[in-house]
């Protein structure tokens, strides 16, 4: 008898599939046995009777195995606990009636892997923060497993939305003599030489961003973007920020703020998409138990044009609000000053009530590379705010002439090290533009999820190592 | 005018396209004037007729600009220098019977972008090595320019394998307190505080391999790959090791060292099919400009089902072979002996002819997480070497029985801190196996580039860091 191998993920598409292939396929696999492997979630059996839901880690729906006492070592397979690993043989059986479009019923099965009675992943729920302390044990949660598939999901949306508008993906490096936001936060990078610059020639450390690099290869590639990690070394025990975290930096050759702008609402539209209707099952669950009106946010996003102010008409609009009443925790709103998350979530949801780009910043609240506009006073810089959330990208035209940027620098104090950067300038330079998506916070803002703890495989963030 | 604007790679899809929609936007086009912006790499006038090579980023090949005195500020263009970025107005014609399928005539123009006369990238051969000294550069000549369109194929063709086989990527962390293959060769990650504890509680350092953490994920989602970032503090000053590479550690749960080679094979090949068939131009140079015999090599390999040989018998041969006198710079052949590449280039090369894979190695010379094999003194570890290269991945099924692994833990000194891996092996632990590929090296491979600094982007190795 040969045993057709099969994945919950596959049986729940073939039941669903109106293909002439695939219920062909379907038909088979009714008349002979299945053979399927996964990790038990429950078990309960009323003596003759039994149900396991088994998941096999291939999607987030479990498979029902049904078994009754006539199977060989019947008692084995009821004692079997929560988190062990089993290889099952048994009869594939469509239950259109039931919950659950099929079931398997077993026929044989092989304990593959025993679980321990100390197993810390019981039947019962457990607090994320419970969880957090068993990080490597933590993906088997349902919570953790819709978390992580779709982490997977948006990463490979991010890619698909760049590869399809014709970006090249480039892997800039980690190790850096640099530091495009200025010094101060970030990670040295030592050997055990007595020498601290004996490996690389001089100090260096963990790369904060990789635009600098990133824009190199714009001018020579056209569109670009790096996916890779950054590295962030402040002690800031909040939700939010994390030492290690994965970025997106694109870059645009040929484009100026309002192209960068449509990239960037092109990118989380797509994102958003990807997550409502390739992720339906995680969404569900992220909406049932995680955050009620998630779906329904994300809907509005989707179909919403993300609108456009600038920082001065931001500025008027908080002025207004606390001439009318009402209260910031900073209430001293003026000109020039740095907007916090709680200035940031009152002009998305008060004001425009969806999403918004504040553009033309102050440009001694912004980095020394964004383009100086006409005025003088601001700089081409674009922050994308979100109700709920606040801010969720960062972008901004870059400063293309040598002149300018020569005398930007020169002020900042980072030119030495850097002449290259100015190089690009010299050397068929041209109107260009980027932005950076925090992809942790990305996920948070799809999943609702609201610890960044909690939607890293295993944080890294101002907490103690203990994976 | 509406003019439309344009990008080589669609025009070359364009002109070669047979269907039916896109040879109507290509009649459009002929009708109008277009516009491209892009970067001069030639520029060569008679006087009466000028031809540009223009660059714009979007493929491998130019656009040929034409343009005579007629047009408005023909003094400007005909001085234009390599390396300007240059905005183009002009007609597009079909030229069937010239070398290039099509040409733009030049209508009007602009530069966008000068370029100072110490452009270093003149016309020009120039040799890898002066470069690799301008590494912001350097992506703008012919053989960066190909060999960084390739990482991005080769990067998307390992996302594109492993997703469609029902893989999910997962993010291990780069910042760790543990280290999978031995302590001493890692860098460290320290802060400015006094303390070396004081940020994470506990000294770490930068990851070795995502390996450990990553099988945490394969025991809840069955199939999953890392594709990140690793690190060695190794001195090195070899044509094939860096500090900093990507790595990509796919972890196949319910699965043994066959099943691993041959999603090991399936791999490789895939990736070489992508080459080859989705960059041709890009092959085309390669194997024109950078090593002959590269495209024939690469299909043979993509023809030629991976031979399986066990480390004792591949010992035997290379015995037989110093017999019969040929030579090694270590012809003293013992079991038990590290091979190196001369011995593994020369199983696969002169035994072979062609990839194979060697198993079952010496458990002294392999890592403690192997699993090990019945007879007590071999792995179920698989290397597999390829002509050309020797060493290209390196596998293992790993040993998931508990006591076997703790035994084998407390040996190698690495169970402290490394509890929560030994657990994996009591929570429903399961057979599973996984492999490395240093995504640098593959590169290198499909490329035959044969410095691992020419395929990073902004290379890190133990030389200093200059970008």
């Amino acid at each position: 008898m040969e045993v057709q191998g099969v994945m919950a993920v596959d049986l729940y598409a073939l039941v669903n599939s109106q293909e002439k292939e695939e219920k062909a396929y379907l038909e088979e696999l009714l008349k002979d046995n299945v053979y399927i492997q996964g990790w038990v979630r429950t078990n309960r059996d009323n003596g003759s009777i039994g149900f396991i839901a088994l998941n096999d880690g291939t999607c987030f729906k479990n498979v029902q195995l049904v078994y009754d006492n006539s199977i060989p070592n019947h008692d084995v397979l009821s004692h079997v606990n929560t988190g062990a690993a089993l290889n099952v043989v048994g009869r594939l059986v469509l239950t259109p009636q039931a919950k659950q479009p099929f079931e398997i019923r077993v026929v044989d099965f092989e304990v593959e892997g025993d679980v321990a009675s100390d197993y810390p992943l019981q039947k019962k729920a457990h607090s994320l923060e419970f969880l957090r302390d068993i990080a490597h044990l933590r993906p088997r949660a349902n919570t953790f497993n819709a978390v992580f598939r779709m982490r997977n999901a948006m990463a490979m949306a991010i890619h698909e939305y760049f590869q399809q508008n014709g970006f090249m993906y480039v892997h800039t490096p980690l190790i850096t003599g640099n530091d495009a936001e200025g010094a101060g936060s970030t990670f040295n990078v030592t050997t055990n030489d007595k020498d601290p610059n004996s490996f690389f020639g001089k100090p260096v450390s963990l790369t904060v961003s990789g635009q600098l690099h990133v824009e190199a290869f714009a001018l020579a590639f056209r569109d670009v973007y790096t996916f890779g990690p950054t590295f962030r070394a402040e002690h800031s025990n909040t939700v939010r920020h994390a030492s290690e975290f994965w970025m997106i930096e694109p870059e645009l050759a040929f484009a100026d703020l309002n192209d960068d702008m449509d990239c960037i609402e092109g990118c989380i539209k797509h994102c958003i998409n990807v997550a409502l209707h390739e992720c339906p099952d995680e969404m569900d669950f992220f909406n049932n138990f995680i955050d009620k009106g998630l779906k329904e946010r994300l809907h509005a996003v989707l179909h919403s044009e993300f609108k456009r102010m600038t920082y001065t008409e931001a500025i008027e609009e908080l002025q207004k609000a606390v001439k009318n009443g009402h209260k910031f925790e900073n209430s001293d709103i003026k000109w020039g000053m740095d907007l916090q998350s709680e200035h940031e979530r009152y002009i998305t949801e008060q004001v425009i009530k969806g999403p918004v780009f504040l553009i033309d910043y102050p440009k001694e609240i912004k980095a020394f590379y964004m383009r100086l506009n006409e005025d003088g006073k601001t700089v081409a810089a674009c922050d994308l705010l979100v109700p709920h959330v606040g801010e969720l990208v960062g972008g901004s035209q870059r400063e293309e002439r040598y002149d300018v940027l020569k005398e930007k620098m020169e002020k900042a104090g980072c030119l030495k090290g850097l002449e290259w950067y100015l190089d690009l300038r010299k050397y068929g330079g041209c109107k260009h533009a980027g932005f950076g998506i925090g992809f942790d916070r990305l996920l948070m803002y799809v999943t609702g999820i609201n610890n960044i703890r909690d939607v890293q495989p295993f944080p890294r963030t101002s907490d103690p190592i203990k994976y």
